[in-house]
């Protein structure tokens, strides 16, 4: 797809994956497992521009807060019920959230702060499809007092406007 | 998205779908049954670049030869066995074919001519993402000997090496 | 044209190629002969998204129904009348035709089956541009009847809504 | 740029701004201030695919952690010291900080979390382009804990790891 | 093609054009003439990123330093011999020329200075494929030396390390 | 970004370029200096789609007509005062020029040919912001009169309507 074509010894078993209906292991402090689809476990998706991923949740289980620097991701819940939402850009800030039930279909746009929440006493499982092969995630939490090294203290004590003590004890939990 | 950012009227229901859990009906020649979710049923996801498809299969039913000119797929199997593959470019012409069970994903590269075929005895049903919001289907059949008008008997015998007789014939039955 | 400026060793045959004004061998079934100028005959192209094509027409000679999944095309008749169409998606399968005499212009879009057909008793010529170094191109009847290995027959039953025996006569005529 | 040329009646004005040499207000709680010039400010920039922009900082001023969804960032100090970081994605979540002084350049990869924070006891000011007309942003205090309407603290709270008292205050800030 | 399909009432004349037989008048300084096929001639042009280009060049007529800014060209020669060339960027500046004789095919890179010339005493025809509907033209002599309203002949006597009477003396000339 | 992440050993050195407050030497016919800092100066800029340029101006100093093939620049006045403008292409040849003060910002489209001149007594200062991390430059008066080898004189006699002396000339300047 980059100017020539593909090599010919390419098989069948280079486009596919197996084991997507199995539930992932929610037996962690957020309550979901993620099991992705992307070119790390299909090389030939390289170039293709698409990727998959499955979700559980276990009751009460959250995807917290991330986003995706090069994806638009479209979400379908195959069992339970969620409660989902992203956040628009700076200046407005708008948080358009929903409760989506089994077969809802919902889409986060490419770039905005997202999440999803079980709100129900079952486990809930979402199939989505991202537009890249590699849509990458940023998960806030980890990204602003989880980085290696640190962020300073200050910087995020002003970014939160609470004082250093919280930071600190926030930073601790990493 | 496109150079301004969208209006801040939007609310949640526009990004939402509802029913992708629901069977589509295939009691038809195919035995197959299509439900998009694409910029048609989500207005908003005009220039997202996305889209999600479910797919029913009743016993042996086929999902016929077809392409998509703006997408590449990636499709998993929910419930049931699948045969699927795809042809590639002239002059191969190779065709790299699979047999997908319960949790298989499998890709079908952007532009290329592909088919799903349910081969067991019970209901198969696939989810698929594709990475357009609008990615268009080529049905072969219905394009070749359907279109309106048709293409002349003389050039579709050439096209298939057969009298014209037959080709009449396979016009007569779209 | 990748980040970093091509070699400065690149010579002006890089970017040349000869013998476009020379008519191709005819003497096929189909009638026709197309010789291509690509990234394959000027490696130069690479990246440089832009081909060119000569195709000469027995009298009634046929390019048959195909399609090029990475490229427009814009075609011009030296030589001779043809009729030329291509077909648009589903679900209207519209057949968009005319005739074309020397001089006349026309468009193939991307991603959409189309064919050409000296429709007079001289030779006939055509020069075509394709907004890709290497557009791609897929035969309908070789993808369909004549991959490696071949697809099943009663898919393709299924597809052309004819019986087993008329596939397996295509088939055997590829 | 969209196909057709633009209309001739455009003038000089169009793609002009003034004002970009004199200091934002810092007097803010972050003590620091942003002077955009995007599609916003100069029209004729709409597809043009670049923007610039001023920032002033008072001493020990910060600009806190944000992202720009659709942009990379180059940043060059006009005047002062600045610390300057980003943090790379999931899994590694590296912090790439270096303190820059008067006419060094750094660069921001699209959609990446990053800070600046004056380091000196005078006013800092620094000049960045961005590659893209309507960069966007998004600031990671107020899309998490500043929405309208708020995230559920709880979800927020599994978040961070932190109980929800602490949530409660943040948001209480903003 | 813009995320929905195209209006179906399209005809098949949107897709033409008649008249790339005829030559073009070369009665002018130049001894060239230029007749395009783009989006002003075919308006389906719009979204596909194609056009054409027929050109008549009188014996030793000339097609004077001039680029695309929007696209690639590649050329073949129909009747006659001619000498291309274009030249790279700063700081080589390299002139990369060839002489062509009917049948040979040549490119020219986007964005790069490039000219052709007769160099026969019989009239010369070339079509070009360019990958763009609007390729746009920019003739170094029009946009240097004859402007509306002009650019400042001491800016040009710098430009050209010539005193400003030879700049006023071109000037006159356009 | 090009489908996988950057490999984890990257510093911040990788990032960054020191000395952009010096003034470039001005001592040259043009009296002007140009210090980039594009892909070559900061290899991590490599798919990032972005530079920046200082241009230091001696009174009265020019840079003379040249386009970038691969960005639009966006320019601000740090000290002194500046006529800029750039030209429209074929057929309007439009000359869109403005005095700018300090502070002042102003955008010259891609491809198009654009120049800037100090119009004060004493030194002047620019910072510019390009989309490309390797814009490139084709400067009217090398390509056309400085290639190696040259463009012929006649061509550019032509070209500019001109007697060849004249060219000869030019070209000796070079």
């Amino acid at each position: 797809m980059n100017g020539f074509a593909c090599k010919s010894s390419t098989t069948a078993n280079d486009f596919a994956f197996s084991g997507l209906h199995n539930p992932g292991n929610t037996g962690n402090p957020f309550g979901s497992a993620i099991t992705p689809v992307t070119v790390a476990q299909i090389p030939a998706l390289n170039t293709l521009g698409i990727s998959m991923v499955r979700i559980d949740y276990a009751p009460w289980g959250v995807v917290v807060p991330h986003y995706h620097p090069r994806a638009t991701e479209i979400i379908t819940v195959i069992e339970g019920s969620l409660e989902v939402g992203f956040v628009t850009s700076n200046p407005d800030n708008r948080l358009i959230s929903k409760t989506l039930q089994k077969g809802d279909v919902f889409v986060f746009p490419v770039g905005l702060v997202h999440y999803q929440r079980n709100i129900g006493n079952m486990n809930a499982v979402t199939i989505s499809g991202l537009n890249s092969q590699n849509p990458g995630v940023i998960t806030i939490g980890n990204a602003v007092f989880d980085s290696k090294p640190d962020i300073s203290t200050d910087i995020l004590a002003k970014a939160f406007q609470v004082n250093k003590n919280i930071v600190q004890q926030i930073k601790g939990k990493f």
